[in-house]
Protein backbone atom coordinates (compact mmCIF):
# COMPACT_ATOMS: atom_id res chain seq x y z
CA UNK A 1 0.00 0.00 0.00
CA UNK A 2 1.80 3.18 -1.21
CA UNK A 3 1.33 6.99 0.18
CA UNK A 4 -1.12 7.58 -2.06
CA UNK A 5 -3.43 4.85 -1.07
CA UNK A 6 -3.79 6.06 2.00
CA UNK A 7 -4.62 9.64 1.03
CA UNK A 8 -7.91 10.04 -0.56
CA UNK A 9 -7.07 12.96 -1.97
CA UNK A 10 -3.91 12.61 -3.50
CA UNK A 11 -4.34 13.50 -6.84
CA UNK A 12 -5.72 16.80 -5.57
CA UNK A 13 -2.76 18.01 -4.60
CA UNK A 14 -0.18 19.99 -5.97
CA UNK A 15 3.28 18.39 -7.27
CA UNK A 16 4.92 20.35 -5.01
CA UNK A 17 2.61 19.43 -1.88
CA UNK A 18 2.91 15.53 -3.30
CA UNK A 19 6.52 15.94 -3.21
CA UNK A 20 7.18 17.40 0.42
CA UNK A 21 4.31 14.68 1.53
CA UNK A 22 6.58 12.13 0.16
CA UNK A 23 9.48 13.13 1.51
CA UNK A 24 8.07 13.94 5.13
CA UNK A 25 6.43 10.13 5.53
CA UNK A 26 8.42 7.97 7.14
CA UNK A 27 7.67 4.41 7.03
CA UNK A 28 7.82 2.36 10.44
CA UNK A 29 7.28 -0.83 11.75
CA UNK A 30 5.44 -1.82 15.05
CA UNK A 31 5.07 -5.40 16.24
CA UNK A 32 1.73 -6.77 18.11
CA UNK A 33 0.86 -4.72 21.38
CA UNK A 34 3.68 -2.45 21.16
CA UNK A 35 2.33 1.56 22.57
CA UNK A 36 2.85 3.80 19.49
CA UNK A 37 1.26 7.33 21.41
CA UNK A 38 0.57 7.79 24.88
CA UNK A 39 -1.17 10.56 25.69
CA UNK A 40 -0.80 13.67 24.79
CA UNK A 41 2.48 14.04 26.32
CA UNK A 42 4.18 13.11 22.77
CA UNK A 43 3.34 13.92 19.76
CA UNK A 44 4.08 11.60 16.89
CA UNK A 45 2.28 12.88 14.10
CA UNK A 46 -0.14 11.56 11.66
CA UNK A 47 -0.58 7.90 11.69
CA UNK A 48 -1.86 6.43 8.58
CA UNK A 49 -2.00 2.24 8.66
CA UNK A 50 -0.24 0.21 5.71
CA UNK A 51 -0.94 -3.06 6.71
CA UNK A 52 -1.81 -4.74 10.21
CA UNK A 53 -4.37 -3.16 13.09
CA UNK A 54 -3.99 -0.22 15.33
CA UNK A 55 -6.41 1.10 18.16
CA UNK A 56 -7.03 4.51 19.78
CA UNK A 57 -7.90 4.33 23.63
CA UNK A 58 -8.58 5.86 26.80
CA UNK A 59 -7.42 4.95 30.34
CA UNK A 60 -9.15 5.83 33.43
CA UNK A 61 -7.12 6.26 36.45
CA UNK A 62 -7.34 3.22 37.27
CA UNK A 63 -6.18 1.63 34.34
CA UNK A 64 -9.26 0.51 32.49
CA UNK A 65 -9.32 0.68 29.44
CA UNK A 66 -11.98 1.60 26.41
CA UNK A 67 -11.31 1.10 22.32
CA UNK A 68 -12.33 4.25 20.54
CA UNK A 69 -11.14 3.07 16.94
CA UNK A 70 -9.60 0.33 15.72
CA UNK A 71 -8.07 1.07 12.49
CA UNK A 72 -7.26 -1.33 9.69
CA UNK A 73 -5.35 -0.77 6.65
CA UNK A 74 -5.76 2.70 4.68
CA UNK A 75 -7.52 4.01 7.89
CA UNK A 76 -5.83 7.29 9.47
CA UNK A 77 -5.47 7.98 13.02
CA UNK A 78 -4.89 11.94 14.12
CA UNK A 79 -4.90 11.23 17.83
CA UNK A 80 -1.18 10.60 17.65
CA UNK A 81 -0.97 14.45 16.18
CA UNK A 82 -2.46 16.17 18.95
CA UNK A 83 0.33 19.11 18.56
CA UNK A 84 -0.20 19.10 14.71
CA UNK A 85 -4.15 19.49 14.92
CA UNK A 86 -5.54 23.03 16.57
CA UNK A 87 -8.41 22.11 19.05
CA UNK A 88 -7.06 18.46 19.76
CA UNK A 89 -6.57 18.31 23.46
CA UNK A 90 -6.34 14.96 24.81
CA UNK A 91 -4.96 11.94 26.01
CA UNK A 92 -5.40 9.52 24.05
CA UNK A 93 -3.24 6.12 23.58
CA UNK A 94 -2.67 4.35 20.43
CA UNK A 95 -0.95 0.72 20.33
CA UNK A 96 -0.74 -2.17 17.67
CA UNK A 97 -3.21 -5.06 17.99
CA UNK A 98 -1.25 -6.72 15.11
CA UNK A 99 2.48 -6.79 13.62
CA UNK A 100 1.71 -3.25 11.16
CA UNK A 101 3.39 -1.25 9.10
CA UNK A 102 2.62 2.59 9.48
CA UNK A 103 3.06 5.71 7.65
CA UNK A 104 4.19 8.51 9.99
CA UNK A 105 3.78 11.95 8.98
CA UNK A 106 5.68 13.99 11.36
CA UNK A 107 4.05 16.83 12.93
CA UNK A 108 6.07 19.35 11.61
CA UNK A 109 5.25 18.20 8.25
CA UNK A 110 1.76 18.00 9.22
CA UNK A 111 1.53 21.55 10.24
CA UNK A 112 3.07 23.03 7.82
CA UNK A 113 0.49 21.15 4.95
CA UNK A 114 -3.06 21.85 7.38
CA UNK A 115 -1.38 25.67 6.87
CA UNK A 116 -0.72 25.81 3.64
CA UNK A 117 -2.48 22.78 1.49
CA UNK A 118 -6.92 23.46 0.85
CA UNK A 119 -6.92 20.06 -0.01
CA UNK A 120 -4.65 18.91 3.27
CA UNK A 121 -7.09 20.84 5.63
CA UNK A 122 -9.65 19.32 4.13
CA UNK A 123 -9.07 16.25 4.54
CA UNK A 124 -8.06 16.80 8.32
CA UNK A 125 -11.08 18.58 9.25
CA UNK A 126 -13.06 15.41 7.71
CA UNK A 127 -11.31 12.68 9.62
CA UNK A 128 -11.27 15.16 12.94
CA UNK A 129 -15.26 15.10 12.06
CA UNK A 130 -15.42 11.53 11.57
CA UNK A 131 -13.41 10.41 14.40
CA UNK A 132 -16.24 12.93 16.24
CA UNK A 133 -19.08 11.38 14.92
CA UNK A 134 -17.76 8.28 15.66
CA UNK A 135 -17.07 8.81 19.64
CA UNK A 136 -20.50 9.94 19.75
CA UNK A 137 -21.98 6.33 18.58
CA UNK A 138 -19.68 5.24 21.28
CA UNK A 139 -21.31 7.88 24.27
CA UNK A 140 -24.83 6.13 23.07
CA UNK A 141 -23.68 2.90 23.38
CA UNK A 142 -21.93 3.28 26.24
CA UNK A 143 -24.82 5.28 27.86
CA UNK A 144 -27.76 3.58 26.33
CA UNK A 145 -27.11 0.41 25.08
CA UNK A 146 -27.06 -2.49 27.20
CA UNK A 147 -24.09 -4.85 27.46
CA UNK A 148 -25.39 -7.82 25.59
CA UNK A 149 -25.98 -5.64 22.68
CA UNK A 150 -22.38 -4.00 23.03
CA UNK A 151 -20.65 -7.79 23.33
CA UNK A 152 -22.46 -8.92 20.31
CA UNK A 153 -21.72 -6.38 18.09
CA UNK A 154 -18.10 -6.13 19.54
CA UNK A 155 -17.56 -10.44 18.87
CA UNK A 156 -19.37 -9.61 14.99
CA UNK A 157 -16.71 -6.63 14.30
CA UNK A 158 -13.64 -8.71 15.77
CA UNK A 159 -15.15 -12.01 13.92
CA UNK A 160 -15.51 -9.74 10.39
CA UNK A 161 -12.14 -8.21 10.96
CA UNK A 162 -10.10 -11.73 11.46
CA UNK A 163 -12.47 -13.18 8.74
CA UNK A 164 -13.12 -15.93 11.04
CA UNK A 165 -15.76 -16.90 13.37
CA UNK A 166 -13.28 -18.92 15.88
CA UNK A 167 -11.81 -15.69 17.52
CA UNK A 168 -8.83 -16.37 19.65
CA UNK A 169 -9.40 -13.40 22.11
CA UNK A 170 -8.67 -13.21 25.95
CA UNK A 171 -12.33 -12.08 28.46
CA UNK A 172 -9.14 -9.40 29.89
CA UNK A 173 -8.83 -7.96 26.21
CA UNK A 174 -12.54 -7.85 25.63
CA UNK A 175 -13.07 -6.24 28.88
CA UNK A 176 -10.49 -3.94 27.71
CA UNK A 177 -11.99 -2.74 24.74
CA UNK A 178 -15.49 -2.17 26.13
CA UNK A 179 -14.42 -0.67 29.28
CA UNK A 180 -15.49 -2.86 31.32
CA UNK A 181 -14.04 -5.91 33.84
CA UNK A 182 -13.14 -9.27 32.70
CA UNK A 183 -15.90 -11.01 35.39
CA UNK A 184 -18.60 -9.05 33.36
CA UNK A 185 -17.22 -10.14 29.88
CA UNK A 186 -17.26 -13.59 31.31
CA UNK A 187 -20.78 -13.95 33.37
CA UNK A 188 -22.33 -12.43 29.18
CA UNK A 189 -20.26 -14.74 27.16
CA UNK A 190 -21.56 -18.22 29.87
CA UNK A 191 -25.36 -16.52 29.29
CA UNK A 192 -24.16 -16.17 25.15
CA UNK A 193 -23.06 -19.79 25.08
CA UNK A 194 -26.78 -20.70 27.45
CA UNK A 195 -28.45 -19.48 24.92
CA UNK A 196 -26.89 -21.37 21.59
CA UNK A 197 -25.38 -18.12 20.14
CA UNK A 198 -21.19 -19.18 21.28
CA UNK A 199 -19.23 -21.82 22.00
CA UNK A 200 -16.39 -21.19 24.49
CA UNK A 201 -13.43 -23.04 25.02
CA UNK A 202 -9.60 -22.18 26.43
CA UNK A 203 -8.52 -19.36 24.53
CA UNK A 204 -10.82 -19.04 21.91
CA UNK A 205 -14.95 -17.90 21.67
CA UNK A 206 -16.52 -19.69 18.27
CA UNK A 207 -19.64 -17.62 16.97
CA UNK A 208 -22.55 -20.29 16.77
CA UNK A 209 -25.17 -17.75 15.50
CA UNK A 210 -24.56 -14.83 14.44
CA UNK A 211 -27.51 -13.84 13.05
CA UNK A 212 -29.18 -14.40 16.39
CA UNK A 213 -26.38 -11.91 17.53
CA UNK A 214 -26.72 -9.81 15.30
CA UNK A 215 -30.48 -9.01 15.73
CA UNK A 216 -29.39 -8.30 19.35
CA UNK A 217 -27.38 -5.52 18.68
CA UNK A 218 -30.46 -4.24 16.76
CA UNK A 219 -32.33 -4.30 20.06
CA UNK A 220 -31.52 -0.94 22.31
CA UNK B 1 -21.55 41.10 18.73
CA UNK B 2 -20.86 41.27 14.99
CA UNK B 3 -20.15 38.85 12.61
CA UNK B 4 -15.74 39.03 13.20
CA UNK B 5 -16.33 38.57 16.80
CA UNK B 6 -17.37 35.37 16.35
CA UNK B 7 -15.08 34.23 14.02
CA UNK B 8 -11.63 34.81 14.98
CA UNK B 9 -10.07 34.37 11.70
CA UNK B 10 -11.90 37.45 10.22
CA UNK B 11 -8.44 39.47 9.97
CA UNK B 12 -6.83 36.51 8.03
CA UNK B 13 -9.97 36.00 5.62
CA UNK B 14 -9.73 38.17 1.91
CA UNK B 15 -11.60 41.05 1.21
CA UNK B 16 -14.01 38.28 -1.15
CA UNK B 17 -14.02 36.13 1.40
CA UNK B 18 -15.24 38.48 4.24
CA UNK B 19 -18.06 40.45 1.79
CA UNK B 20 -19.19 36.70 0.93
CA UNK B 21 -19.31 35.79 4.67
CA UNK B 22 -21.40 38.79 5.42
CA UNK B 23 -23.35 38.57 2.64
CA UNK B 24 -25.20 34.95 3.56
CA UNK B 25 -24.76 35.15 7.03
CA UNK B 26 -28.42 35.27 8.85
CA UNK B 27 -29.51 36.76 11.98
CA UNK B 28 -31.71 34.86 13.84
CA UNK B 29 -33.74 35.20 17.50
CA UNK B 30 -35.32 31.99 19.32
CA UNK B 31 -36.59 31.94 22.28
CA UNK B 32 -35.48 30.12 25.53
CA UNK B 33 -36.66 26.18 24.75
CA UNK B 34 -37.10 26.39 21.12
CA UNK B 35 -35.36 23.71 19.31
CA UNK B 36 -33.04 24.75 16.87
CA UNK B 37 -32.19 21.77 15.34
CA UNK B 38 -33.26 18.31 15.68
CA UNK B 39 -31.07 15.27 14.13
CA UNK B 40 -29.12 14.89 10.71
CA UNK B 41 -32.82 14.93 9.02
CA UNK B 42 -32.55 18.85 8.40
CA UNK B 43 -29.19 21.00 8.22
CA UNK B 44 -29.41 25.11 8.93
CA UNK B 45 -25.55 25.71 9.10
CA UNK B 46 -23.19 26.82 11.21
CA UNK B 47 -24.37 28.50 13.99
CA UNK B 48 -22.73 31.21 16.16
CA UNK B 49 -24.03 32.64 19.26
CA UNK B 50 -24.02 36.36 19.98
CA UNK B 51 -26.50 36.70 22.39
CA UNK B 52 -28.25 34.06 25.25
CA UNK B 53 -27.18 30.49 25.68
CA UNK B 54 -28.02 27.33 23.41
CA UNK B 55 -26.88 24.03 24.01
CA UNK B 56 -26.49 20.58 21.86
CA UNK B 57 -27.88 17.43 23.06
CA UNK B 58 -28.63 13.57 22.30
CA UNK B 59 -31.12 11.91 22.91
CA UNK B 60 -31.66 8.01 23.62
CA UNK B 61 -34.54 5.89 21.95
CA UNK B 62 -36.56 6.22 25.03
CA UNK B 63 -36.21 10.27 25.42
CA UNK B 64 -33.08 10.50 28.15
CA UNK B 65 -30.75 13.36 27.15
CA UNK B 66 -27.23 14.21 27.40
CA UNK B 67 -26.11 17.47 26.86
CA UNK B 68 -22.81 17.59 25.00
CA UNK B 69 -22.07 21.40 24.55
CA UNK B 70 -23.67 24.86 26.23
CA UNK B 71 -23.09 27.77 23.86
CA UNK B 72 -22.60 31.02 25.05
CA UNK B 73 -21.65 34.34 23.13
CA UNK B 74 -18.75 33.82 20.78
CA UNK B 75 -19.11 29.96 20.52
CA UNK B 76 -19.73 28.26 16.97
CA UNK B 77 -21.96 25.13 16.77
CA UNK B 78 -21.05 22.34 14.35
CA UNK B 79 -23.32 19.75 15.08
CA UNK B 80 -26.52 22.06 13.10
CA UNK B 81 -24.38 21.70 9.87
CA UNK B 82 -23.77 17.93 9.32
CA UNK B 83 -24.44 18.17 5.70
CA UNK B 84 -21.76 21.18 5.71
CA UNK B 85 -19.17 19.22 7.08
CA UNK B 86 -17.89 16.25 5.28
CA UNK B 87 -17.61 13.03 7.75
CA UNK B 88 -19.81 14.45 9.90
CA UNK B 89 -22.42 12.08 10.46
CA UNK B 90 -24.86 12.00 13.58
CA UNK B 91 -27.91 13.09 15.10
CA UNK B 92 -27.54 15.81 17.32
CA UNK B 93 -30.20 17.91 18.82
CA UNK B 94 -29.61 21.57 19.35
CA UNK B 95 -32.21 24.16 21.37
CA UNK B 96 -32.24 27.20 22.55
CA UNK B 97 -31.59 27.61 26.64
CA UNK B 98 -32.18 31.21 26.98
CA UNK B 99 -33.45 33.37 24.53
CA UNK B 100 -30.79 33.86 21.65
CA UNK B 101 -29.81 35.84 19.02
CA UNK B 102 -28.03 33.90 16.57
CA UNK B 103 -25.80 34.40 13.11
CA UNK B 104 -26.77 31.78 11.23
CA UNK B 105 -23.98 30.50 8.30
CA UNK B 106 -26.48 28.57 5.58
CA UNK B 107 -24.91 25.31 4.21
CA UNK B 108 -24.54 26.38 0.75
CA UNK B 109 -22.55 29.30 1.92
CA UNK B 110 -20.60 26.96 4.26
CA UNK B 111 -19.82 24.78 1.72
CA UNK B 112 -18.40 27.66 -0.68
CA UNK B 113 -16.21 28.36 1.97
CA UNK B 114 -14.70 25.23 3.70
CA UNK B 115 -13.70 24.14 -0.36
CA UNK B 116 -12.46 27.40 -1.11
CA UNK B 117 -11.23 29.35 2.00
CA UNK B 118 -7.95 27.85 3.45
CA UNK B 119 -8.57 30.21 6.66
CA UNK B 120 -11.99 28.80 6.38
CA UNK B 121 -11.31 24.99 6.33
CA UNK B 122 -8.85 25.34 8.86
CA UNK B 123 -11.26 27.36 11.71
CA UNK B 124 -13.89 24.21 10.60
CA UNK B 125 -11.10 21.98 11.26
CA UNK B 126 -10.38 23.25 14.48
CA UNK B 127 -14.04 23.61 15.67
CA UNK B 128 -14.28 19.92 15.17
CA UNK B 129 -11.08 18.74 16.60
CA UNK B 130 -12.40 20.89 19.98
CA UNK B 131 -15.87 19.16 19.61
CA UNK B 132 -13.96 15.81 19.43
CA UNK B 133 -11.95 16.73 23.12
CA UNK B 134 -14.69 17.65 24.74
CA UNK B 135 -16.71 14.81 23.61
CA UNK B 136 -13.65 12.71 24.74
CA UNK B 137 -13.46 14.01 27.77
CA UNK B 138 -17.05 13.71 28.72
CA UNK B 139 -16.81 9.97 27.65
CA UNK B 140 -14.76 10.16 30.54
CA UNK B 141 -17.00 11.96 32.54
CA UNK B 142 -20.29 9.24 32.37
CA UNK B 143 -17.53 6.06 32.22
CA UNK B 144 -15.13 6.90 35.03
CA UNK B 145 -16.52 9.33 37.52
CA UNK B 146 -18.81 9.09 39.91
CA UNK B 147 -22.09 10.67 40.07
CA UNK B 148 -21.71 13.14 42.87
CA UNK B 149 -18.69 14.67 41.23
CA UNK B 150 -20.56 14.81 37.51
CA UNK B 151 -23.31 16.79 39.70
CA UNK B 152 -21.31 18.93 41.37
CA UNK B 153 -19.31 20.00 38.81
CA UNK B 154 -22.42 20.63 36.66
CA UNK B 155 -23.91 22.83 39.47
CA UNK B 156 -20.61 24.90 39.41
CA UNK B 157 -20.62 25.31 35.87
CA UNK B 158 -24.59 26.39 35.67
CA UNK B 159 -23.15 28.59 38.69
CA UNK B 160 -20.76 30.49 36.88
CA UNK B 161 -22.83 30.58 33.56
CA UNK B 162 -25.50 32.25 35.58
CA UNK B 163 -23.14 34.65 37.92
CA UNK B 164 -24.99 33.40 40.86
CA UNK B 165 -24.94 31.22 43.60
CA UNK B 166 -28.93 30.26 43.79
CA UNK B 167 -29.93 28.28 40.70
CA UNK B 168 -33.43 28.07 39.22
CA UNK B 169 -33.40 24.38 37.65
CA UNK B 170 -35.55 22.04 37.86
CA UNK B 171 -34.34 18.69 39.07
CA UNK B 172 -35.74 17.41 35.68
CA UNK B 173 -33.74 19.49 34.03
CA UNK B 174 -30.31 18.80 35.65
CA UNK B 175 -31.41 14.92 35.20
CA UNK B 176 -31.67 15.88 31.23
CA UNK B 177 -27.89 17.69 30.81
CA UNK B 178 -26.74 14.90 33.26
CA UNK B 179 -28.25 11.97 31.16
CA UNK B 180 -29.81 10.35 33.89
CA UNK B 181 -33.09 9.90 35.82
CA UNK B 182 -34.54 12.56 38.05
CA UNK B 183 -34.71 10.54 41.19
CA UNK B 184 -30.97 10.29 40.70
CA UNK B 185 -30.53 13.73 41.25
CA UNK B 186 -32.98 14.17 43.67
CA UNK B 187 -31.24 11.86 45.64
CA UNK B 188 -27.79 13.20 44.95
CA UNK B 189 -29.22 16.95 45.75
CA UNK B 190 -30.39 15.75 49.12
CA UNK B 191 -27.00 14.18 50.00
CA UNK B 192 -25.25 17.25 49.30
CA UNK B 193 -27.76 19.20 51.33
CA UNK B 194 -27.22 16.89 54.48
CA UNK B 195 -23.49 17.21 53.84
CA UNK B 196 -24.19 20.91 54.12
CA UNK B 197 -23.06 21.74 50.60
CA UNK B 198 -26.65 23.05 49.05
CA UNK B 199 -30.13 24.59 50.52
CA UNK B 200 -32.88 23.19 48.37
CA UNK B 201 -36.06 24.94 48.47
CA UNK B 202 -38.62 25.10 45.83
CA UNK B 203 -37.40 25.89 42.29
CA UNK B 204 -34.07 26.95 44.12
CA UNK B 205 -30.61 25.38 44.45
CA UNK B 206 -28.67 27.55 46.49
CA UNK B 207 -24.60 26.61 46.74
CA UNK B 208 -23.06 26.57 50.23
CA UNK B 209 -19.92 25.04 50.05
CA UNK B 210 -18.73 25.42 46.18
CA UNK B 211 -14.94 24.89 47.44
CA UNK B 212 -16.34 22.10 49.26
CA UNK B 213 -18.46 20.91 46.03
CA UNK B 214 -15.18 21.74 43.79
CA UNK B 215 -12.93 19.39 45.81
CA UNK B 216 -15.35 16.80 44.89
CA UNK B 217 -15.46 16.84 41.55
CA UNK B 218 -11.35 16.64 41.57
CA UNK B 219 -11.93 13.19 43.41
CA UNK B 220 -12.19 10.39 40.52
Amino acid sequence: MELKDCFPFWERLTAAERSELEAAALVRGVEAGVPLHTGSADCDGLIAVMDGQIRAFILSPEGRELTLHRLVPGDICLFSATCAVPGLRFDVSVEAEKNSLLWVLPPAACKRLVARSLVFANFIGEVAASHLSDILWLVEQVLWKSFDARLAEFLLEESELEGTGKLKITHEKIAAHLGTAREVVTRMLRYFQDEGMVRLSRGCIELLAPDKMARLTAKK
